[in-house]
Formats: structure tokens, sequence, C-alpha cells
């Protein structure tokens, strides 16, 4: 931590800030400059609140030098986490990435569902999505249809062979979902739910964090620790586009280079939601293709057996045979990077 | 809502979109342009996804034309809410501006909190703030006292008088809470946590709903809207700071337009947050005036008997003394305020 | 400055930045932290690019600590900075806020220019304002009477005593605006346009810089950096609001707590546009007001004699009568302002 | 354009609605909902502004249907824009994606200019770029060596067969910068500087126009129309990265979404600057990619000779030794693009 001090404070102000520090087992190094004088703090940043210390008489700023989260940095993993499915299936480091494919909310036609998971799985998807709790910014559209869905998931999943992700919206109901689902996700309006992400990490099943639309990469990195904190280290990343000042064209705008930067600072796999980043059916083909190339893990996209009839997010969602185009494409792309993949695993063996 | 087609949009679209809407129940009136054709859908906007429609072939936009939210709308409401607590406090409409006012956490030492809570008193503030469950974006920051806190603020506000407001953060947790509290908040993170909101609608106790950090003035309703579509009547919004691009100086972009704004949009009482939203005691003082001047109903300010060494924000927090002196300046401005308000209220009388 | 070094990067990494440091006339002090070493760079940082020392091997992040401008810091002056106009008109400091009024383009119309200035003037207030040279985001829109309307302005101003504020737009139109104006306006859109900024440096004439839409505050004082230090001291800045996520019910987000920021950081006087920041006009009197008491030193306010037909921003700008009442009741808070200055500069003499 | 009278809005207020657009030639089309009137305005909505419709009393909102620019739009021109250079090198359409490589500034080292040229030459690359006249944002940092760096530039050029990008700060420059340059580039701080544009709308030179740090795309689009509506057809757009509120890892967040969302928008080539957008030397190639896959028409980067000591922006250039390695990436996806390409081209024809 680094402590700037106001210029001309006088020598007292400075010495409270440095007994302060010493009391918390901080070791002080001043700096005289010409201007002001600038206190070096060395310790562990956990064990102290710089804005105690931003409130100290004569203190301009605190800078943290550090990255506040540990488990979810690379430090706190030498290599890339890989999670292996009990089927098989992998997400993250340098496995080929994966496809997660399904409604924005599962819906009363259990055969629609059926029929998107059955293209899923003929494409080489790996993940059946869809939503049972569905977190709505207005109380009057549709809410989802809770256990039904579930099990919609559950049957639809185990009849293809496809893992199920779903999202929970509250502590009370991670044990059913939990019954349920190979993977729960927590959305971006729940990224500092931090309730929640404390019982996750009392889970045992890997959790997709979505990023919060006005989350810093630094705040979604906290929230993941919040999870690998409590002991679940099975968190899988998700950006799915963040507020800007311009939402004429997109819903959200797709921070793309958030992907190579959290894989600079975490081990953790990131995918990417073109859907809900976008909003525009149009847009995920060219989002999904430039997420893979920029070294996403995978990809989560909508698809719906009657998106006109959806009940929620229909403009976003692809029909089948829409789909069925895309993920052809993508695999070509998928089918590159997964050799390229390979070629690199290679070189880092010998 | 009005429905515009891609120019040059095949007769059949047009036609599709009628029917479609026919189907649900609204009329449809086509406006024939030179280059496009707009058709104007007239109905209940609730009884449709407007994002289905945005998906039918030929469909270039949807707008919304009323606003979403009804409970919370001027149109719910013909006057000004004002709710009154069983000791007579007012808040809302023209009454007379409140203060909430204590530490950011509520901390072991009890004395100290029994001295803001006294001084609160003193200066003529009605509300005891202070959290029990924090909200902290890093998993190793100070978590709150629990049911510790609770008690502690139910004593400090008996021995004073004052009103105990403190923030939920998981449905769980709302019986214990409303043991102890007499306004119950949700933190800005938790605005869109929708399970929350619904449960809270179930309570009988009034709620304090911050605005979430990147949460449009809309959005910002329909959360309102979920608590009061569940049954309960008593919502006090609270504007605290939004992101911005510019967080060098101050923690938030605090928007105080959103004040006149809201209050022409709803009749529920907006109060303002200046420690939240720029995270500088020196801030405090101005933007509490520049709050009240723009027609806040109330101020939420953090006072802590010893800033410097406060479990959370201490940076942000005024000392005792300070907190007197701003205190003494912001009650002048509130004696004004109310001698208007009564004219005011006079007028509307005759 | 303080460069913080990637964890474990070698020695050699460390005495290369040591070494370009004292190249460069520094002087560096090494700390060597448990986890990383930090050297603080102690001299002159407009001597060196912080860019460069960030590209060299080894280096995580370089953090600046002292503000980058001078000259409009408050080290670059003691005490606030006063202007006095010829009239004996003054802004800044501890004086009467002043008001700037006036429609958003000036039109052919000659009588209802002169009808607004003549209500400004009776009205006490200062300033005239009006577009000669109109930045519109369309290049359909009206785009300004140029010499026209310089030379109604100028005549409006000599008939009614009140000063004269116009933009410019290009450094080719400065002698043409220099010489019907009293002060010269430079845009939001051209806050960051240096040319300009460099060439009214040049110029004796008082300059009204207005923060760009999305310019951070050090970017903002940077830009008045670049007219003072070309030799013009009398820079006025203008906060008018910055872009973020919403704007569905004002045009930007008025930045109100910027006031004091500005004034902590700067001895430069600063005020507030509400029309433009807004673009409502029931926003006036509220955000004007709110200025006022967070410490602006004015306001600038789209006044027109026939909003319905103005050439641009008519539903920002107040009528004639409507202007009536809202000064009527500004003029009383600048009343208090205004007394209560004068009690800070008796302090300040004793 | 649609305009939405408020809910039980008199008739009155209607009919001079009604008037005042048939005043204006317009044909108004009223649909009277249960809730409120809209009114469907057709005609052609240049010739009136929206903003004085919006200040007529009863209004509640004007919504502009039809997208303001016209020549930059897909109903301006029937087929993708190709720009075809003297030398033979395309820009646009299903044409090779271009790369334009160089400085951030032009030094007094042509020898260095000269090295990077040759590697880019021998990379593959079509253009050169450099800065002469630099918009930096404080006055003390390097500010271009101008007409120096202009020959040097030209010199370069001609050495290499390199097609010179340079930028033009102020319509004084541009006779000199159309000098030396084959394409006059337009900075996003001078994205709105109308006078610029309106200038190089004059002239002949092909126009590199990049997206400003807070405009919107429909802004940018209309920032294209002045260049368009004055004659010089021939522009090219730039994506460079948006601001947001996130800037601790990247200096602005990259809008790759807006690359398919122009393209469907406009027949205008555009190509992206990871360099500017990101800050990052390792963010080059993976944005580079992630632009070409969804559609960019070229790269513009930024590779200096020797970045640790260049005048600016070193941090965010690649050294030549860099560049050919990324550029060796870049040059296989290119080909595959360029190979899909002619199969679309033969599939248009056919």
């Amino acid at each position: 931590m680094i402590i700037v001090m106001e210029p001309k404070t006088d020598e007292q102000n400075i010495q409270r800030v440095v007994k302060y520090l010493e009391n918390k087992g901080f070791k002080a190094v001043l700096n005289h400059g010409d201007v002001m004088v600038v206190i070096a703090a060395i310790g562990d940043k956990r064990l102290i609140q710089p804005e105690a210390i931003n409130s100290l008489e004569g203190v301009r700023e605190v800078k943290i030098i550090q990255e506040p989260y540990k488990l979810a940095s690379r430090e706190g993993s030498l290599h890339d986490s890989v999670y292996t499915f009990p089927n098989g299936v992998k997400i993250g480091g340098l496995e080929r990435p994966v496809l997660m494919v399904g409604p924005c909310s599962v819906e009363k036609d259990f055969q629609g569902l059926m029929d998107v998971a059955a293209a899923a799985k003929e494409m080489g998807c790996q993940f059946l999505r869809g939503g049972a709790f569905k977190p709505r910014t207005s109380p009057y559209d549709f809410q989802g249809l809770e256990e039904v869905a579930l099990k919609y998931l559950r049957k639809a999943g185990d009849a293809t062979g496809l893992l199920v992700v779903t999202e929970v919206m509250d502590t009370l109901d991670i044990p059913l979902v939990s019954d349920y689902a190979d993977v729960i996700q927590v959305g971006a309006r729940n990224m500092q739910n931090f309730k929640l992400l404390k019982a996750l990490g009392k889970s045992n099943k890997p959790v997709l964090l979505k990023r919060g639309a006005s989350a810093t990469i630094r705040e979604f990195l906290l929230a993941a620790e919040y999870i690998l904190s409590n002991g679940n280290e099975k968190v899988i990343l998700c950006e799915r586009g963040i507020k800007s000042f311009d939402s004429s064209f997109t819903r959200n705008t797709l921070d793309l280079a958030s992907i190579p930067v959290i894989k600079k600072l975490s081990h953790l796999p990131i995918i990417v939601d073109p859907s809900h980043a976008t909003g525009r059916r149009y847009l995920i083909e060219p989002m999904s293709k430039a997420a893979l190339i920029a070294g996403a893990h995978g990809i989560m996209m909508e698809v719906h057996h009657d998106p006109d009839n959806a009940s929620s997010d229909g403009a976003q969602s692809l029909s089948i045979e829409q789909f069925r185009q895309v993920c052809k494409n993508l695999n070509k792309l998928i089918g590159r990077i997964e050799y390229d993949n390979k070629l690199q695993k290679e070189l880092v063996k010998n």
C-alpha cells in the first residue's frame, strides 16, 4: 500500500500514519519528495482498511498496489484451472472451448426444450442452459416455472447427455437447484449478493458467475473470491456486457478485452454470453467468434424452438435452424483453436 | 407501444405483426409513412413482451410509450406518499426533511454508538442508521456483527427515541431484522435482488430502497414496484451515486437531478446519501445542502465516534464534532425549507 | 511517481528502471516489500512520460502522485482567482454569484434577443449569452448566424450594459469573435481541441471553458492548463453534465460534486449550466439552486423569447416569463449566499 | 417522428402540435390510445427540430424513427463503399483487410521510422501511420514535430511504397497535411470539431475518422455525415475504444460489437485501433484478431523502433520484433478472411 501525504503536511501527521501502520503490523518506509512525503506500507493488505488510513489527517490518497483477491489470482494457482465433469467434459485452460445452449426461460412446452437440447447435442455442444428462476426488471414480466423447469432441464439433459446449467437467485433455493443442476449460475444482478456467494462457496457444485453490468474486473474477481474463500474452488467466470452510454443498438457493451485481461490476472476459466451482451440475434455469430479468438473458454447462447413466442428475450434468441448454421460456423473456428491449443500443450510438455 | 417496421418490408410482415397484436388483445393502428410503416399498439403493455414483437420479421424497433411501473408512478397515487411512524415522525411530501445518522457498521463499542445516537437526537435528527450485515466488495473486509449489532441499534434507538434503519441482505434474515428495525434498508448491490424485494413486499415494515450504482431511474422505480406490487406500500427511495468514468475524486457520481425527476414521475419519498455517493467527508455538507434544496425528503449520512478506527468507510464518516457543525448548518436550511413547505401546504388547502 | 514492479521480477529489471529514472534527473527510492518492489521516483513529473516507464520490462504499474496540472492547481495561486470586468462585474472567490442568460442560438429576430437582454438586465443578471457559431451533432441542423449574430449580441449587450459571452469553434474565428465578445466560450465538444485552447491562451479575453461530456476532472483542469500555460490567466470553468448510462429523463448527468471538488483542487472560478446538463426546462430552477448552494460562482441558463420556435434547444429554454419567476427565486438564494460570503470575507480579513 | 402527448392533455394542445407539423409540411396521423394520444409525423425529419416540438405544451416525448444521417446510411449507398488508392490498395467491402502501422508520434530519428516502415512493407502492410501534430491531454507532453514529421512520413512512405496516414488537428493545417498525406486522420478528441469536419468535406483526400471516446454510434455516423454532406465521399471509420467505469486494466473499452452494428447501418469501411483502445501491448494481438473476425476492414496499430524511449504511448507500442510476430499471426487470419470473402463475392456475382 502506498500512502501519499498532502503537500506541506506537518511531521506530526506523518508520524501518526507511521504509528498507525506499525500498530497493525506493517512496516512503514518513508520517501521524502520535493513536494510531498510518500509512505510505502509493507505487509498484508487484508489486515487493514485502506479507508481507515485515508481518513487520517494529512493523507491525500491511499493507493493499493497488490490486487485484493488472492485465491482468484495467478498467485492463487500456478496453472490454469481446468474442471472435469463426471461425463468427461472439460472447461478451462487449453481444453476445447465449450458451448452452452438453450432458452432464456424454460417454458411449459417440454418438447420445445427437448428439440433445442437434441439439436445442441447433435451440433456437439456440451451444456444445456435454461432459466427456472428468472430475474426480471419488471415484476409484471414472466418470473420462471421454478421446480417444473428444473425437472424439465434435468430430463432433457439426461436424455441427451448434456450437462445442465441454471440460475439460482436466493440462498433458500440452493438445495433445490443443486438437486437438478450440474452447474449453478449466479446472474449479473446477483454478482454482489454476498450471502448467495458465501452459501455457494459451501456447495460442491461448480458455479458460473456472471459479471455485473457495472462491475469492474476487480470487483468481478472479488466476487469470485467470495466463493473460493468459502471452500468451493470451481468457479467459471462469464463476461456478458457492461453498461455504457450507448444502448441504442446493443443492450450492453461487450467488453471483450476483459477476456485476455482476466486470463492474465486469474487462473479461472472465462466464457462469454453474446446473447445478453448484445440483445440482438444477428450479433451472436460475430461476437461469439470474436470471443473465442480472443481466448474465451466457451460461449453461452440463447436458442429457442419458437423465438417469436418466447416468454423472455425472444429478440436475442436464435431459432433452432439459425443455431445450426451459427454453430456450424463456430465449430470450424473451435476446431482450429483446439488444434492450436494442442500444439501449445505439446510445447509446454517438452 | 409503437412498432416501427423496416423500410420496404413487405405487406405480409406487417400483417403478421397486426395479427400478433390483435391475438394479444391489442388494437393495432397503422401509419403508412413515405419510408416505413409505424404501428401504434393500443392496450395494456403488461400483457405482452416487447422483445417478442421485436423478434418478428421486418420489425426494426419497438418503442415503449408508457412507463412500465404503475403503483410507483404518479398514476398510482394522486398525492405524494407521506409515511407516519408510531412516534409521529413523518417522511415525504411537504413534511420537514428528515436526517438519518450513524456509523457505516455497528461495532463492538456500544458506547461509541450511543454517543453518536445522543448527538443525533440532540441535533434534531429522527433516525439512527448502522450496518449489522455489511455487503463488502472483498470477502476479507469486515462483514458486520449481525444480531449483536441489531441489539445495539435497538437499544440506542430506544434510549434516544430515534427510529432504527438497518440493512438486510438475504430473505432468510428478514424476520430477524424486522424484530429490531423500524425501517429495513435494501442496499444498492441488492436493488435487483428480486427475491429479497418480493419478500419485503410481504413485510409490514417500511423499506428504504437504495438505487443501484448502475441502475437507470426506470429500473429503480421498477425495483420499487416489486415491493409495492407484493403488498407493502411503504417504500422510501434513496439516491446514493451512480458509476461513471471518473472516480478519481469521488467514489460515485451523485445524480442530484434524479431528485426532481423522480418526484415528477413518482409519489414516493426520496432521500439522498452523500456519504456513499462521494466517499469524501468534506463533500457531505455541500452535497447535503444541494440535495435538500433540490427537493430531497431527507439525508442519510455517516457519523462515527472515532472515524480513524472505523471498521468500514472511515474516510467518508464525520466525527461527532464535525457532524454537529454540519448538522447545525443543515438545520438552518431545513428550517427554511419547512417554512416554504408550510406556505405551499396552505396554498394547496385554499 | 510510484513505480510498482511485477512480483518476483529480477534485479536487472529493477536496476534498469532506476537507471532510466536517474538519467532523466529523478531520484529513485526503492521499497522492498514481501511480494514486490515499489520505486518512488522523486522529481518533476513533467520531464518524463509515465508510459515510457510503463513499457519497461518488469513494470506492473506507474502511479502518478502529483496532479499533472500546475497553473490551474491550488499550488498555482494562493488565493481564489477573481476577475473584474471593465464595468465592475466580478466573478470568482467570495464575490456574488453571477447569472449568464440568453438564447442557445442568436436568431434573425433581433427584437427577441433585445427582449431577453432587457429582462435579464432588469432581473439583475450580468451576462448575455448566445450562440453565433453552433456546434450541432447533425450537419442538417441550424449552424448559427455567425457574424450577424455577433453584431446582434454586441448591440444588445451595449444597449443593456450586459457583458457578452459567445462560443468560438475554430482558431480562424478567434479575431472576429474577439471583436464582439467580452468572454469567449469553448464548447464541451472542443474541450480537447488543443489548437484552439493554445490560440486562446494567446488571447487577452477571458475564456469560459466547458467540461467535455466525458472529460474527467483531471482532463478538464489540464484543458484549462493549456490556456493558462500559453499566457491567458483568465479561465472560467463550466460544469454542464457528463454522459452516463441513463439519458431517458435528462440529457446528461449533472455532476454537482465536481463544484466543491474543483474548488478544492483549483483557484479558478467555476459555474454551472443546468440547461445543457439536463435538457429539461423544469429542472433549471432546482439544479441552479443546488449548484449555487454547492458553491458555484455562477449559473448559465438558456432563455428564449419564443421557445416553441427556437432554432435550437427549445425544450430546455425558459420563456421570458418563466425566466423572471426562476430568477426571482434564484436571486433570493444569491442574496443569502452573498451575505454569507461577506461574513466569511470579514473573517479572513481579521 | 412519433410525438407522444401527456396523458389527459387537452384537445387544444393536440391540435397545436398538428398545426405546427402541418405548417412545416408534415402529415400528422393521430392515434387515440386509452391513456394518451400518439401522433405520427410523416415527412422529412431534417426540416424540423424535434426539440422544438418537444417544447410545445402537452408533449411528453418525441421519438425519432429514422436515423438522422442519410449519406452515411445504407440508404445512402446500395453497395459497401470500397476506395481504391492510386497504388491499387483497396479498403472496404469484401476486400482484403488492411494494416496501418507506425509510431504514435514521428520523432527526430528518421532511421527509426524507416526501420518500422521497412518491416511493415515486408510483412505485407499497406499503410504507414504516425503523428505529426499530437493531441495531448497535458500541455507539458510532447506535441509533435509538425512539418518535419510530415516530410519524414512522406519520405518513408515513398521509399517503401506504403500509403501515409496522419492526423490533422486544425482547419489551418489541412493544406499542409494534404501535401504529404494519402489519408487524413481526425482524432477521437476532434470527432465533433465540426469546422474541421466541414473543411475536410471540401478536401479530396480520404478521411480516417476516429470515434470519440464518448460518442454514440449515431453521433459517430453523424460526424461522418458532416464530411460526406460537404462533398467528400471517402470516409473511413475507426473504432478505438470508449470510456467506461473501468480503466484499471485497459485505457478504454473496445466496443467490438460496433463493427457489425455499423456495417449493418452504413456502407462505409470501418477499421479498429486496438493500441489506443487498450493501451496495453499484450492486448494488441488478441483484440486485432477479434476485430478482424468480427468484420473490421483493417487494423491500425502502433509500432515503434524503440518503445522504451518513445515520445508518446510507449506502453501500447509493439517493438519491431514483436510486430513481426503479431503480424505473422494476423496475416494467417487475414488470409482466411480473404479466402472467405472471395467465395462470398463469387456467390454475389452468380
